[in-house]
């Protein structure tokens, strides 16, 4: 099969690597020169605008793109769809919202399939965990892109129609923010806890065979590790929060209360208050108020 | 009626002045010569020591404590007991632990009464309200004092066996911890949010006529009409928390669910956390570790 | 002044009686003819239709708008606006998402007020709480029927531009739901603690004198009294929580935490689950996972 | 090497069959006559009572104790003591309080290792994670032991001294609470929500790659797999709670903030509500005092 990849950010060049090591073409495109060029060096036919990778894929066009979530994708959608049919398919592979995916696949003259992915870089090696949504004939036609990207058969599935892979990856997220979280208060009570405890240790003897072993704890392991038990210099100020912050706002929709997953979120909202949370210092004041306990004040 | 006081900081200050204005005799001690003075100063027999109070008081003796909780109760506890008579009346106006209140009144000779005290300095001119636990014919005999004290006779009342008092006052500084945060998360909402709006002029108006007015509300204008719209100086680590953590402590055992009342806590314990909470430093790596998101340092 | 109402449910009819009785003159419309019946027994002048109320109020209209939030209020200005100047006022006194009062403020011809008005039934004798965004002279305007309608001159404030007072009132729900909760876990506690206490008493000592005073604690005391100790059969199935969910998502775009609203608004998301909360489900099927505890069934 | 199990449930007997599977000897006891014919059967040497246990170890006895926590331990090593000398080795496998296994190391003759054990019956096959307090020189002795009751050599370790194995369990199933209540969240959307989706194959595609994957999702899959899509008669009252209970309570004697560990163990509580949560119904009344919103009966 050949495929077209447009965005060879570290994820879009996994693609390119995994789908050509399976024995697929690819004509791949980035804006940015350099990418296309250790493209090329992993074996991919470099194109040289999105119009030269169009015409180099001929009918039946498989396009898989890898941009950035959000007007990065209507933009590179606007240039492609004068040159898509209904037997085209194009893939968005990035983190975007379910709900703009039901809209660009109702205004894609081509197939749409959303396609959530999960693994980080690791799935360089591994291979991701794939999550389609779309027309079915198109995602049993990408079949053995999904095989070479995932990490085999089993790590791609059509979860249903289109907005479903970007909606099931969106609630993988909130999940996400929530374990970390949870594995995040495990650590800080052992941390700050009433024995010395070797925290790597801890994360290891938990990744053999107890029960909450998972990848993120490996991860944890990997970060004792790497930057000791008290963890250096990182600092405590979590960015991030758009995938969480979708999956609360469809929760409020839907009326399901995720009270573990919206404590995650606000708890990143909560570290980037850089003058001291507005409702702490409140309380400092009504404390005064009510008990005449001194009021502590910013130096 | 003749009351002996020990105990004379802020709050037993205005145990002091609201019994001698209500007409009764007040005998009052402090280990704080000063203090005494004072006290004497506003009309109140001075003690010389605990034991020349328990002198002046002769029989029948109605003894008001408001001595920090803990081991400051026990030990004026265990100095007067020996001259107590199962005919004498000790009320513990403190913030006790109900469970300690619970042991002391079936050690100490003298009937016992744990008794919440809440209003501040407020009290002062407004009058306590007092949750009173203990034996019916003690509360009954210290009514025309807790008359005094109070708001007046509503703003007392027997909650039940030795301990309730205590027990109730516990639970209404739970509810105080999360009414407190309630109104900081709005506030702060109001504050960070998309209009420039005056705090003072809302919580004021607020306070006229809306459901969510009260008197912590009042404290909130305050709050902004002296510190100003954003609370100038004030600091956001905010201590206390020991009653907070006895209703926390109270619910697990009893199995009942405390979402906000912990939440409120922990927010506190969340504001002392010197070094950067150590789970969001932990968030922060593995964003790295599954994202290659940068990790951010301290300086 | 002459004020027109429409709308005339019992928050209407409150405000027609209260503008009555400080001396205006009131045009009371309303589509139930029995609603304006009960307006012209109060002493307003009757309009048969919309047209007919904007005809009786001649140059320089003020008009209340006390309609249900949402599309009631479309198609009132719908009507309406044919009629209007730029020297007319029209105040929304309903729960108005914040969005759409400035949406509407655009497009209205006259001046437009949205106010957001809190109370309750008891604000027939005491007034309401009135939190008013718009133009500053329309604002001086209405003054005197605000004054009529409010608490008095310190129950309205202007809060700021079009949208800032339903934005407030919006803000002052998501404070009253996580007050409500915040009372009920303390109620809860109390109730299923060690203790067998008598809850409205509790509330009637905390309502003189302590910290936490405040009317929705005088609602509790209310609730016992009439309910009993035990609540009888009130269910625990919990219905609303449009304000609250409006609350939630603007702190969300704001990136502003607010645990205990959201927490508050979950809790009734969680009372609605008629088929029991599927995430307790799953938690007891993966208890029998890991540790073959039985799972339990339901008949 | 030569152990003696006590305590032949399905944890002890998973104990027995590792340890004879690597060839060392095992001497099993049990209240339970047939449990220890069971032992007997699978090669381990039975023991007719604690003291012929003992008896037959002869000197430097190795015993694994595998009971019920709480009173069972210490019945047992009541039972024990009068056997043991300063160079035998205790193990308590169980899932004990961590300060009573604190008590209970100071006060046993022989050195006492508490142990935390996870891993549940799936530990038959694969071994068990096994933390592990107390004396090196005792840990050491039963490596290999733990070798063969773990999943290896990386599947056991020691924290530190005395308790603090059975104090990393306590925290590793406060994690494991959060965890099951962060899947469970997520799969409730996924169910409530705007896809109709197969909820096993959401579950299995994660496990293939994403960044969520882990044991416990491992068993969301099977449990989706044998329960069905809607997760069939499974009941939503979800019993225990004890470690989490001990978690929390240690957290706030750290005053450590555990909020997603909290609300986890707080859902649970909730779920055993009979006769509906309180404060639910105490907030439909007030939502009636304020609102006039018409309150909930039960039937």
């Amino acid at each position: 099969m050949q495929l077209g990849v447009i965005g060879l950010g570290r994820m879009g060049q996994i693609v390119v690597d995994r789908t050509l090591e399976a024995g697929h073409d690819v004509v791949a495109f980035d804006l940015d020169a350099e990418a296309v060029a250790t493209a090329a060096d992993a074996g991919a036919d470099p194109a040289e605008s999105m119009e030269d990778l169009v015409d180099r894929l001929g009918d039946g066009k498989r396009i898989w793109l890898m941009v950035p979530a959000g007007e990065a994708v209507d933009a590179t959608l606007e240039e492609l769809e004068p040159h898509l049919d209904a037997d085209d398919v194009v893939v968005d592979g990035g983190n975007s919202y379910f709900e703009d995916s039901v809209r660009r696949a109702e205004s894609c003259p081509a197939a749409y399939l959303d396609c959530g992915t999960s693994g980080g870089p690791a799935g360089a090696e591994l291979g991701f965990s794939l999550m389609v949504g779309g027309p079915e004939w198109a995602y049993e036609e990408l079949a053995p892109v999904f095989d070479a990207v995932a990490t085999g058969p089993d790590g791609h599935e059509r979860m249903g129609p289109a907005g479903s892979g970007h909606y099931v990856k969106m609630i993988h997220n909130g999940v996400e923010y929530a374990l970390m979280q949870a594995y995040g208060e495990g650590f800080e009570l052992l941390h700050e806890g009433r024995y010395d405890l070797d925290l790597e240790s801890v994360a290891s003897v938990w990744n053999n065979g107890a029960v909450i072993r998972s990848w993120l704890l490996e991860l944890c392991e990997e970060a004792f590790r790497e930057e000791g038990n008290d963890l250096g210099t990182v600092a405590d100020r979590v960015e991030g929060g758009s995938t969480g912050t979708w999956t609360v706002q469809e929760a409020l929709e839907q009326e399901v209360p995720l009270p573990l997953i919206y404590t995650a979120l606000a708890e990143r909202f909560g570290s980037r208050a850089d003058d001291g949370r507005f409702s702490r210092r409140l309380a400092n004041r009504l404390r005064y108020g009510f008990g005449r306990h001194e009021v502590p004040r910013r130096e």
